[in-house]
């Protein structure tokens, strides 16, 4: 039985990766291990961990990392915490591969660990291009994984230019896909009925059923000092639309408390009968949300891949999806009121758009975990030229 | 005046970049920062911080930061830890530039440190390939690296193959090269006068005007667990020929431990009166025993590079040196005394070669340091393609 | 010159010092040395970074060492981090002294690293009485401490019957006391007219010349998992109560956010008009707040502390200032709204109490620079019996 | 069942704790857990892995945390470290007793991981008394310690004094003792047979049924800077009587290093034939050849505690054991040749002592077993006046 144990560090990670952790713990010669670490344990960041056991998975290890200030110096100290943390637990857990998702800060803790550890890597949605510090930590990390799973054709092509063995590197669509095509099978309206009432969050409730919109802006690492002014224009375009709007609560990067206090004054000053602020909502029902909305507002990355197979109407603000494959379903803004306002009107006047598979089919985890029992990459890397 | 901090990691780490220290502190527009870290702080393997400051460079910080065991978990910690020590130096230098030498296992915290808090990071010595852990190391900091400064114009093709914009990367030869032009200007046979009384080490001396061979082998850590039957080889081999040899204790690689001891064990019971065993040597000494050996034995880089320049006949053994781009003064062998056997004989038969400029024509510092007083990267990379 | 290093590790430390770094700045034969850490930095606890530069005092070094999740692991971790920070800190700033104040969990990384690194300690507020682990942490700092400055006699007995040398431990009063006084010179009425204004939080203002409660709860760590219903009972006490109310937000210890959420809570359910929480407020205005009060509710040691020297109507409740010596203006409660309530009623019934110099005359700052400029007790300490 | 988890730092920890493992992991009612850290992996302290799985225990955790440098600083870093790896291993552990042997600086990392996780602290070798950071240490535990086994009267009766709570001090004597007693039933002369051949080292080797000397000389931490001078002094006493004799190296603490190359030095110049130097011993065989040897010299504790029950005559230098209870087979020399050799001279006209039992009788180990199983401390501890 190859040991797989899979490193979670946030709640976005958790919905990159579901559909693998599933894969591998129902291949017969695989044997799953999990491992909790970073935001993946912070209230503040939506705490996963008893999702996580909710659906069945059993849990090796926890460990605790991130230093508090969210800042860039506080990132640089919460890998390298993580680095000494997960040391310890492949120590223990002694896994033939280390799954890394993506590339938030944590997981150069995760990677370096395991390969100094001579532990081969396998590392998904690499290959991508987004211009922040996330593309310097994805790349680093593509150049220490022994096993790729881009999410599309263009990134597979990529890793390959970057000098990897193109026999380990599979473009197996999205994993994140995986749970839309789950999700969307079911009814969304139904599934949104106790939004306001379940998942906690401040502002008035409204009818889902008609037109809002839906807003999760997270703070731009190389652009720390300029996040408050970002958000700021935002909230101002959204003041002129006043539609009734749904918004998140920003990721743990360095910048993310300017954008707190950014929304939370403007809360205090305005107080926009039309907005309501979630801590954060479970996967499913955000899927749900983009299945409904309008128009999402704002630079996850989820308006990129997921807005492709579900057809959200995108107004992606700023650089931190710069260059990320996209198709027609993302209309691109900058950083000023003015812009995200044509934005929005463009999307409400175009309507929902049509599926599209650029980011996966839905069936990525099985792919996946079907290539991990049997792939056999040497654990020393060479550049192919 | 830009702030050029330097981190020097090991002495090996400090003769690769010396030179460019030293132009940069003699240079009007640039500031030098010292920081010394990881083992070139131990006695153990050769502690440098008094020769730093007797070469005239001011140091800014220490910090200790290997964890004792020398394997491939405490690589990891020792990385971990690194980063955090690294972290808080930065924040209290400030510097416009980090460089990061090479490609041993501490310098990834040093690039993580700085590339998270947004200093633009400098890198000597990538694009090589190697197809140890250093390997991958090495084309994973040239994913964060801002201003790439490879040895030679093989690597500086490489460096731009795997993305990197062309207008930062820049071709200037090797930086040990620097030392070596200058050291032998100097005359080998009175430099070396007093080897065995200055240096101390264990053996019975000899004379250095007839044929010696010299002795340089490193654990590799890719290789864990081999290591100690490899030197055996390598001491098997030279058991053989019994000419007067100078032998240099490995470096602090997972392993080193193993080749310790497999040294130790031979001496107590060969009691070999043709060995003599330095802990290390000053990089000076060094060269001219480079200069004047009749054959240079084991798998540290020296043989490839600075072998090239003053053309020393070197037996290359194993795995360490894979693919590094090497001129005819190199024989590779395999683990097997025999084969190290042969190639000695080969060397010693051949004798001395004549000097190629394939890793730099000795002022690479100074063009390095012109350089960084002009180069205008941005703080956020995009890969080219 | 005599280097004294203090390190400041949170608001409430920082009142704690406050006078004593002042007299040391002032000392002729003294030189100050600032070090922040912990929770001084972060934004949720009073970030006092910007305040202490306003004061005067140049800040050596910061740093972050807070890994966040408030629960007892990451109490742990966050010390070791600590010292490993610290540690750097002291081999840098090379001070003869490093002042430790109190006995939150982090003052153990500055003692140890202090300790270790044979730097004499000296300990303020040591010999206290408390019953929780705050308890353990002050008497083993004593067992690492050179010098000692208890607040109050009974400390100072408690210090020489625990084996501390009786000529190295000195009774010089509280240096919270200094601030008191010297504040209390004003008037209340004028320096709180603009506190909704000026200190954010969120509620109704009201009229500070009638009437009112102060509340300031913080977890008990080693209650953990009960700090949720013990918040419950308070604010079920005030509720019954009505009375205008002023709420302080919890500090960082593990358990911490337990009260939050509880306070959270409470208000979106009741809505209770009122109460007006701050997160966190300026400590010149909280002693005018301690001394306009008609009762201060909850665990805080101001309490008992400055409350004796103000004359404050208290009502403490639970274990936390267990055994902490007292004067007559504090009303004991246990964790029930039965209690609380009853002790409030009696407190209000009472009005001011008149001050007591048990906890200092207003001069311990002074007193204690003055004795750190001639005092010479050995590094190796021996225990008196 | 109870889980009582043992933290063994060192190889010395290992014999002053090993008959307590035992007695717990045959107790009915008690659970062991075992966990190696610190120098109990190193090679160069003497790895103790595989001889504690030889002895049937099963480790449940190994980390390592030693900062390489053995200097204060890294004494520091290495206990923070430590605090950060004990953490998680509690938190995956979840033991109701963790047990705290002595006095060494990474027993902090354990003690304060522990107490701050709400898990009782047993600690045993409290209450004596040395005058070196070790005396800061050991205190300092006790107060955080919950069950106290001091190893003689003495020290009983000096925690109680520090404040702790009499019914949870037990005198059980010393655990060493055990081991002692246990080995002593067996013949010294058999079980030295092998010596020389048997445990590595360096020297001539000579026959030990005549006169000889054992040597055991440790850093004094406090004494940073002097302990290359004392180690000559001793050196130099050793080459005027020029007795067979077998030295020990030193211990991993600060100042470890000077001692070292003391001894280095010393062979390197007097090339000494009466000098044999072994890197570590089996406890037992360091049992046997206290039992048989003239005179015992250094500062372990060893000679002071074993030392009582064997006999052995012991000539004790400078103050590393300062006011540790001695018996009258310990003469105590100051930092001097001279003082040394008459020390020596005096010793072996004396010849060996009778045995006494101020360090225990042998059968500590059980009673500790016996109280941990029913022992009941509350987690929140009270000073007792």
């Amino acid at each position: 039985m190859r040991k797989i144990c899979v490193f979670v560090g946030s709640r976005a990670n958790y919905s990159s990766i579901k559909s693998v952790m599933k894969a591998v713990a129902e291949h017969p010669a695989l044997e799953l291990q999990v491992v909790l670490g970073a935001s993946a344990l912070l209230d503040r960041f939506g705490n996963i961990k008893d999702l996580v056991q909710k659906d069945g998975f059993r849990i090796d290890y926890t460990f605790f990392n991130i230093v508090e200030g969210e800042n860039p110096v506080t990132m640089a100290k919460s890998t390298g915490l993580g680095t000494i943390e997960m040391a310890m637990v492949l120590a223990n857990l002694k896994p033939d591969y280390v799954v890394v998702v993506g590339d938030r800060f944590e997981m150069m803790a995760v990677t370096i660990a395991a390969a100094y550890m001579n532990i081969r890597v396998v590392h998904t949605m690499g290959g991508e291009v987004t211009g922040t510090i996330d593309e310097s930590i994805r790349h680093a990390i593509t150049k220490f994984a022994h096993v790729h799973f881009p999410a599309n054709e263009d990134s597979r092509e990529r890793i390959i230019k970057m000098g990897e063995d193109p026999q380990y590197v599979f473009n197996v669509g999205c994993p994140r896909t995986d749970l839309v095509a789950e999700e969307l099978e079911k009814d969304s309206a139904a599934e949104l009925r106790n939004l306001f009432k379940d998942h906690g969050g401040v502002g008035s409730s409204f009818d889902l059923s008609g037109q809002y919109l839906l807003v999760s802006q997270h703070p731009v690492t190389t652009e720390f000092g300029s996040n408050r002014r970002q958000i700021e224009e935002t909230l101002e375009a959204l003041n002129r639309l006043k539609l009734p709007t749904i918004m998140l609560w920003p990721n743990a990067d360095a910048g993310s408390d300017d954008i707190s206090k950014g929304i939370r004054t403007f809360r205090e000053r305005n107080k926009p009968e039309w907005l309501y602020v979630f801590k954060n909502l479970p996967t499913n029902i955000y899927i749900h949300l983009m299945n409904t909305t309008a128009c999402l507002v704002g630079n996850s990355s989820s308006g990129v891949r997921e807005g492709a197979f579900i057809g959200t109407p995108v107004v992606n603000i700023g650089t931190r999806q710069n260059k990320r494959l996209r198709t027609e379903n993302v209309y691109q803004a900058d950083y000023t009121a003015d812009s995200i306002e044509e934005g929005i009107r463009h999307q409400l006047a175009h309507g929902k758009y049509k599926s599209d598979l650029l980011y996966g089919d839905g069936k990525s985890g099985r792919k996946i975990a079907d290539i991990l029992a049997t792939v056999n990459p040497p654990v020393q890397k060479v550049i192919q030229y």
